[in-house]
């Protein structure tokens, strides 16, 4: 399932999660029919942040359109940290339910490594868990987060095999920075994680096969901090002002000038971001199987 | 707790681990006034191999020599996994004993990773645990294997603040060069982990402030890959033939010329060897303390 969806120098996530997302669909029916049951996915929205209920609203949207059962749980804000923990265990013992995604920022009074390695392992879609990102570290299959998951399947279908490439990771976050390392490394790149403490940023990435982009400076990484022929995946998503009142979205990467050096580059919008519910599906779909003590299809 | 055992360019790492060990052994009294018993360790070692019997055999006399229980566990070659697992869960039950560790390999029959993951994450003084290995990958505290936190004692113990600078770890198993390398992240370096996929490993190493070597591959790092004053951490222990039917010790590194360029770097053996023993002893001391609801000693 390689899945090349690309066009000339511009690497188009959001056809290529398309594609995953019917792969995905494809799959439903058969898992219907073996279990008895479609694959269920719970959100679970703690507090109004605008921006987390159009997270949530999405994920619920593309979980039905590929067929999957919904489960959405919304808690007012000043939900308890054990009143959180409570429903997770509910959500844990629920059959129907084969992945568990809390909505992340929690509100303060929560501890969200608290509420996260509450969720049952096998039903963390979202790769947060310590013993999934343990797997992870130690090479072991496990649940892996859906955003570096999702810049990996975009560089795999550009590259093909990436084993003995140079890679560079800026940034070291648990969600992005830190997994997309160990998934680089599980390709056999020679990984190199940068953060605002490196020195040499700009020679640093001109080393680099591969750059993944994930530290939130908006338009940071240059053209001529490339290497030419490098393949370019933009993990940020930074709103900037527009002028007159306006804004608009931009990555990590400043696109114009890097879109002349490099041989392959994810845009914003349109690149990672639509990658990241594609793949929370196909974890789901993944957990389901697993659960149900089904093989899960191959190509995902 | 420095602990700046450094001699000219050599690191000294027997000296240093007979620091740590001599102040693991000054806070046992302590401990045990507190507790009511020493804090102790139990390894477990299946079959005959004579290494593994050496290894075994110093692992308990260190023990004693802090001050603490040692309870060793022999078992035949012929055992099953199961049994194994049992005695696992009796040691993870006894209250005497605050770290268990089972000696590796283990002969074909058993899954290791089956044995390690039935080990108490809060006895688990090998840090080897998926559990504990999610707590280092994601930055949390937990327990950390042994080598490479020896290894970044000696680190700290030569630079003192890491931070900005760019390290190299060659080699990238998880015992080893995984955790060397998110230690090292931790500590705000800039990380590049190479392995036997690497394309060009000498000129990575000579942009490295930091070399760790974790190959196994008897005097491969020569001194004209070093950068000038670089720091060089030697894990590797490889036994090569030395004419007349003897044999001697080398590291992965070639000392002879290495030492002429680096600003410091470990000799094998002398340097990281000594260390492992002694960071199993501080593990063990802290997790006594932790399970005993005990704050552990700072400067460990
Ligand atoms: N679906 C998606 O497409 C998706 C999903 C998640 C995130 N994102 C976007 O990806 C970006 C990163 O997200 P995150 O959650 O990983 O962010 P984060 O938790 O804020 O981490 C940012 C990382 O970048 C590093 N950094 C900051 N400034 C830097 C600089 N000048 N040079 C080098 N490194 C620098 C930081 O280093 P220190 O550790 O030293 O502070 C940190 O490790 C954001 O723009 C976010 O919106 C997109
Ligand atoms: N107490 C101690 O001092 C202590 C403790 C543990 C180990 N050691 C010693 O440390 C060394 C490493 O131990 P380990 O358990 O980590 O070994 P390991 O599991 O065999 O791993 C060796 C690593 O080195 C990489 N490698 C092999 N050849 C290479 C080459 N030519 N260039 C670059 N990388 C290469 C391998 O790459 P791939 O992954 O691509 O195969 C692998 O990741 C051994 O000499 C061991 O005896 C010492």
């Amino acid at each position: 399932m390689e899945g090349r969806t690309v066009s000339g120098a511009i690497i188009d996530g959001k056809a290529f999660a398309a594609g995953l997302r019917e792969r995905v669909a494809a799959a439903v029916p058969t898992f219907v029919e073996a279990a008895g049951r479609p694959p269920g996915l719970a959100v679970v929205l703690v507090g109004e942040d605008p921006a987390s209920q159009v997270y949530v609203r999405s994920k619920g949207k593309a979980t039905i359109a590929a067929g999957m059962a919904s489960f959405e749980h919304r808690l007012p804000v000043e939900t308890s940290q054990a009143e959180l923990i409570d429903l997770v265990a509910r959500l844990n013992a629920d059959d129907a339910v084969d992945g568990i995604l809390v909505q992340l920022p929690l509100p303060p009074q929560i501890d969200e490594g608290a509420v996260i390695d509450a969720i049952d392992p096998a039903k963390d879609v979202d790769g947060f868990h310590i013993a999934n990102a343990g797997r992870l570290a130690t090479g072991l299959p496990g649940f892996v987060p859906c955003t570096p998951l999702g810049c990996l399947m975009l560089l795999k279908g550009r590259l093909g095999e990436l084993a003995g490439l140079d890679a560079v990771v800026i940034g070291r976050s648990n969600i992005v920075g830190k997994p997309m390392a160990r998934l680089l490394l599980n390709e056999s790149c020679t990984v190199t994680v940068a953060h605002s403490r490196t020195r040499d940023l700009p020679s640093l990435v001109r080393r680099a096969d591969i750059v993944v982009a994930a530290a939130g400076r908006p338009e940071m990484v240059k053209g001529d901090w490339l290497k030419p022929g490098a393949t370019v995946i933009d993990v940020g998503i930074n709103r900037i002002d527009a002028g007159e009142g306006k804004t608009r979205l931009v990555g990590d990467v400043d696109f114009a000038s890097a879109v002349e050096v490099a041989g392959a580059i994810t845009p914003v919008p349109g690149g990672v971001g639509p990658m990241t519910i594609a793949v929370l599906l196909r974890n789901t779909l993944v957990a389901a199987h697993i659960r149900a003590g089904l093989v899960p299809p191959a190509g995902l």
